[in-house]
């Protein structure tokens, strides 16, 4: 029974992910939006990968219900209504819609997971109900995959640190080495060093700069929020929704 | 003035690499390998990317003054001289030897640093001198990059702790994060995880595992060994020589 996190969908082969239950982290900001909108009454999130494939989506679905979201270098795409920030998902908004999303990093993640068991987007905002999900796979023996969707292929700290905070909710700690591949290892070892706070990682990683010289510092703060938009989230046939609650 | 870290070369382009001081490291065990060799009276390591172009290489160059090593699956290719432990490359063995080597991930990260300006490899066993060209660069206000073969492509622990400190050497300490990308701030976090003694990373790793478990356990302690080889390497026209100590 094994836990590895990658750090990049770059270079995930469908060997890596056939049959297994898979994290899929962008916390800065695809993630954090998509739990944000589910859990204020958002019917989907569709996530796609060009900006061209969401205009032909929308089109094929009608736009009554439809919202276009997504951003391109941290910056909404021109003509669509929203953006990528989880402050734009308010209930007004989103309620009863279908959200196509494009992201730069987000989008490519979810569809590297092709063939995957199970899919949880997962972030700070859904931590706990994500983090029990992985938990109970990791008690059943079978083997987890937390993918972080990191920044253009590379290594984002912010990712990182979140894959050692769901690694900890699987395991029930951070002691265990057995079984962990070596990204696992540091994602836990960044978990110790920045402690439970996500805003200092958040902050520090290359992401959550760009974003604050962007003006978008508020949504750091929002993305640091523990539980603070609490569902759980799966992906399955090309469509985010938020799992109905079993107690 | 930047300071980057990659974690495996998957995805590095030429751009990135282009007129950038680059440090490469591969330190179970090629690199550790080379250091040994060329501290010991090696003239040169050549290293190629499959076992036929050692083997035409070797024939080019003659017999008399070369030896093949390298390994697949850590355990010496059939029919070559040596494998790839530091080990082996004894003074009685390598003195005034060519070596052609081959492995699975130092050659190739190597082989990617193409089109640099130069190309230091480093390990613990030349921490110092490797370090203090590095902290050169870095004082005349240029652009360096710490390259990790990693794990066939992937992060490996080994590798980037030892990226971590030679960041330390680089910055001269650790608490620098301007101009430094995410997977340098997170090798550093991994020096402050570990401290200074390379042989826990290096045995928690998986390389380290793998080598441990096919009785190459020696091999792990004499790559922690911080400047067992201090040899100033360097990388180019393909081959790999010990530069002449300036004082």
């Amino acid at each position: 029974m094994r836990l590895d996190v990658w750090f990049s969908p770059l270079g995930l082969t469908p060997g890596e992910v056939q049959g297994r239950t898979v994290l899929v982290i962008d916390i800065l900001r695809a993630g954090t939006a998509m739990c944000a909108a589910l859990h204020n009454g958002a019917r989907a999130v569709l996530p796609v990968a060009s900006t061209e494939e969401a205009l032909r989506l929308a089109q094929t679905l009608g736009t009554a219900d439809v919202l276009l979201a997504g951003e391109r270098n941290c910056l909404r795409i021109d003509g669509f209504a929203l953006g990528n920030s989880p402050l734009e998902m308010t209930p007004e908004i989103v309620r009863n819609k279908n959200i196509i999303m494009t992201t730069t990093n987000g989008t490519p993640a979810l569809i590297a997971t092709q063939g995957a068991q199970a899919v949880y987007p997962a972030v700070a905002a859904n931590l706990t109900r994500a983090g029990r999900r992985a938990a109970e796979v990791w008690e059943r023996d079978h083997d987890l995959l937390i993918l972080c969707a990191g920044r253009e292929n590379r290594f984002s700290l912010d990712d990182a640190y979140c894959a050692g905070r769901l690694a900890v909710e699987a395991l029930g700690g951070h002691k265990r080495r057995k079984g962990l591949n070596d990204a696992a290892l540091a994602s836990l070892d960044l978990v110790r060093r920045y402690g439970t706070r996500f805003e200092r990682p958040l902050r520090f990683s290359s992401g959550g700069q760009r974003l604050e010289s962007l003006g978008f510092g508020a949504d750091i703060e929002e993305s640091s929020r523990v539980d603070a938009y609490p569902a759980l989230l799966t992906y399955h046939e090309r469509r985010v929704i938020a799992s109905p609650v079993t107690p």
